[in-house]
């Protein structure tokens, strides 16, 4: 339960909130390489903290992510030409390079001191593991964050997203909520292992009150839950919250593991961006399929958009019968439940009417961290998260140990061995 | 005419608005019966005073209308599962019965004292007429008025409803007014006795300037028009205002009666109750049909829904064609006519910019009742009708008089004679 | 560049904003003729500086324009039954002429003193070249302008509309800027004469950096545009601002003339008004087919509606091949192109964020115009503008000079004789 004052804190990001101005300190998804897939494709409009830019991919298949305002006279560059070097404004064919400076200004005298002065808005981007990453604040980009999927093959790696008509806080906080796997995906689990958890989803199903053990880490918080598991073990699942707003959510070992991005688009609307990945193998054609089009676990498309085919206007196609007698909610694939609830707790939360219990401590410590550091951001204190790009070799981890070891024990097997040589990093 | 303030007084009813208040202290309809038909069937939303709800029907047949946001955290309850004893929020399985109170809550330990603390919001509810009505002020529920319909066998009354998309008091002032019966319906009148007033029809086609004489009651007000008859006659309208949303309208004795409620949704949309009772017979399969599905007084609705085909933004399905020629607006149907005059004077009618004349006198003093009554319980005065449970042994009548009878011999033909025995009052 | 404050006064016209008020002191358009071609027939809907209107013509011919609440409950009277010597209100029959007067009120008794006080709101109106004018601003309307087309026969002239969801002062600044011919226009203009500028189109597409000089007149202003010609010419477009929402584009001499009107409908939507006239001759039915239905110069339009096909939802009907290919933005039709660009602006521009140049000299001096004007008004000073009627002598030209003329001379061949006789003016 926060205050509407808290609330407003922990949820607002447009128009320089403070919550705003902390997101934009850290590299977030700003949309998948593959919407702008070749050098000198069509722009594409991209939404973000309540900015409108436009991404484009120069000849050289370099990014640009500028001001989707061409600065003349505030034309969308949505609408321009992708033409050798740079974005051209088709009002008067202005045109921008990836880094914002204007290459030609033909609409002024070819004397005009004009085109040395103006520039586009430009922000850094940087692209691994199928997305393009930008970085929003101030002053220099820090380091972008080496987690795991980042640096692994294309082929190991599959990356989507999905719209959802609600605060990002709603989505991340479901993300961080293990609880929910019992109630809301239950049934979807029975016919295939969705979750990559395989046996342990046995644990999952019996008990939906697990015990919750958060410890703050550099890049954000390692949160693990503690169901009953057969008479001397635990089953542990280890979540890993990246701050601001990426989870790592657990799988059994050796399974396909997967990321999850919850970026604000505005105050009422945010991209789930989700990232599978298997650090051992190539994905198989099979499993791009059903990540692609499926509808177990992905939510099904409006084909050439990232909305889901079912949405709070079809009431996200549940199915009365089904709910009685196939799945608990009768809403289809998991990530649609997901979406379902969490856009029906409204466009923004009133978390002035909760009421929390134990299986809300990761969710309630997660919403204190963000506060805490936005409100130091104001006061002019960086948050240190922003600066440990270094800190993210670790994962998310499905495991059954002996009732005799702790969550230290279960938390510390989600490190991974630190990485062998250097990764370039990109500005 | 109203001052601005006057008219918002008048008409706004969420967060608190005296209106809302004041209409909250009175049952009202929240939905039809056949909306829940069954025990345990799907939960449907209801809107009503600005509140968003739920209403189910458990497993005893009883009925539930609670906050439609679980207490726990906001999810909405319609996506649940109306489970024996009660209905299930999907998100972490948390159940309430119809009172309110949580019967389950598997994602807190079972050692939890948060289950026996944690209510759901519920509102005391009725079931009579094929309608269940709700109760949403403070404290302990009125007795529920006894309305000839609601003691009707099943078979004697059909309920009804249709979505107007503005605020309750344009359709309220329209159900009052008579008057328009002479412009407005002109010639749906021709074809067949829509209105159930038989011969009298040509005394409303002919005069279209009634004289209003409007009486104070404990129930609300009784307005009775009285139109030119025949040379030593009067025709006689005697509509009786059931505070604060209740219309019994004028039919010939004998013929089957109707009732209307308008109920706010919130500030800009109303729901139309309508109810058709015959006190001396079950209603015949044809009137019901005609009442269904037909197009002459009812307006057709979209397949599953309570909404009219005919809308704002299909211009009513005028035809300029049968204006000119058939009927006086080419809007099929009497109440869709009622519909698209009352929208078009705008989500919330500007009273400030009126011209009111002799033919409004029930509208103004109607109006006048309704804004003293809230303005009493701001100062802490209930309004009597909402306690004059017993007082509602009334019709509405048309009939012809010689013109030597008064009003009040008018208005004292409307009483009915004290019900026989006692009816069970539902809490 | 504008500061917040200049840019509200500038395109604000609702609820007695200064430039609203500014622009009711004009003449304008306010409907096609041809949308009430017939007397009697139905009436329509316009909306025009933030005001409700309806449109409608008598039995005898003439055009009302009546505010569309009927002024006794604010009910549509776009819903009324356009009668036998006036528009009567669906609801109670309230009827009124051309001129507001109320003609009948036949739901108050026959001796009521209310019929001959109350009025509907009514606007002069002024029918000529295919548009119906009207004049929004207190007391008496000035003498309307004889712009060339007013005064030619029927058969000359082809007038048009679309609507434009965004600010009236977009689409004017668009009108204003030659400038833009050279790039958003571009390859529109190799297959066909579009813009009536014959062998000129090379000097356009080569130059897109032209040079202005604005001169104040009594109507407005006179803007000539140089481009480079031949080795010894400048290709001069002289463009006419019609103060303060029309505009005369130039075409070659002895083509078809063009004039714009861009009409707010409120803040944020405004009709593109577009006459086409051939002085000299009939227009052909083939130009008038190209006009009405083609693709190449206007926008096709929703059949039975003002409203393009292409539009903000469908990105225009923007096809990325054919503007990798085919011309400069992908998008069908010149007027398409103009719209896309204009609309994608923002609802209202932000004018705080621009960087001008010299090819805005022409954009800026209108905009200080109008402001000035605006800001005199507000202190009780009558735009002479408003009062200039007869000195609207002017066509737009496009023509090559020889290098040594001045834009002095090439103003002044844009003039046009005085009239013979006097030309009847409406009220």
């Amino acid at each position: 339960m926060l205050s509407p004052e808290m609330n407003r804190m922990l949820t607002r990001v447009e128009n320089g909130a403070p919550m705003g101005n902390l997101i934009g300190r850290f590299w977030i998804p700003a949309l998948l390489s593959e919407e702008i897939a070749e050098p000198d494709c069509p722009p594409v409009r991209v939404g973000l903290l309540g900015h409108r830019l436009v991404a484009f991919r120069d000849s050289e298949g370099r990014v640009g992510l500028l001001d989707a305002r061409c600065p003349h006279r505030s034309v969308d560059l949505f609408f321009g030409r992708n033409e050798q070097g740079g974005l051209r404004c088709v009002y008067h064919g202005w045109k921008f390079g990836v880094d914002g400076a204007c290459v030609d200004m033909p609409s002024e005298p070819s004397t005009s001191p004009m085109k040395a002065k103006v520039r586009a808005r430009a922000y850094p981007v940087h692209e691994s593991g199928g997305i393009v990453w930008a970085y929003l604040g101030p002053g220099q980009a820090p380091a972008a964050p080496d987690i795991e999927f980042m640096s692994l093959p294309e082929s190991h790696v599959y990356a989507s997203k999905r719209l959802m008509r609600c605060n990002f806080m709603q989505a991340l906080e479901g993300s961080l909520d293990t609880s929910h796997l019992t109630f809301l995906h239950q049934m979807n689990l029975m016919s295939k292992d969705v979750f990559g958890v395989g046996d342990f989803q046995r644990f999952s199903d019996a008990d939906g009150a697990p015990r919750f053990f958060c410890a703050d880490t550099p890049y954000g918080m390692s949160i693990s839950a503690r169901r009953d598991g057969d008479d001397d073990t635990y089953y542990w699942r280890v979540t890993q919250w990246l701050m601001p707003v990426g989870v790592l959510v657990p799988t059994a070992p050796g399974s396909v593991c997967r990321a999850n991005f919850f970026v604000p688009i505005d105050d009422r609307n945010c991209w789930w961006y989700r990232i599978r990945y298997q650090p051992e193998r190539p994905l198989e054609q099979e499993e791009i399929e059903e990540y692609d089009t499926g509808d177990l676990d992905y939510s099904r498309r409006v084909p050439g958009t990232y909305e889901s085919i079912g949405n709070k206007e079809n009431d996200y196609l549940i199915d009365r019968g089904k709910q009685r007698a196939e799945s608990f909610t009768g809403i289809p694939s998991a990530q649609l439940q997901d979406i379902a609830v969490q856009e029906s707790q409204g466009e923004i939360a009133d978390r002035s009417i909760e009421h929390l219990g134990t299986s809300d401590t990761a969710i309630a410590q997660t919403r204190r961290r963000l506060i805490n550091a936005a409100q130091a951001l104001e006061e002019g204190r960086m948050p240190p998260e922003a600066l440990a790009a270094s800190q993210y070799r670790i994962r998310a981890i499905a495991i059954t140990l002996n009732r005799t070891r702790t969550f230290d024990e279960a938390a510390a097997l989600a490190q991974l061995p630190p990485v062998q040589g250097t990764r370039e990093k990109m500005k």
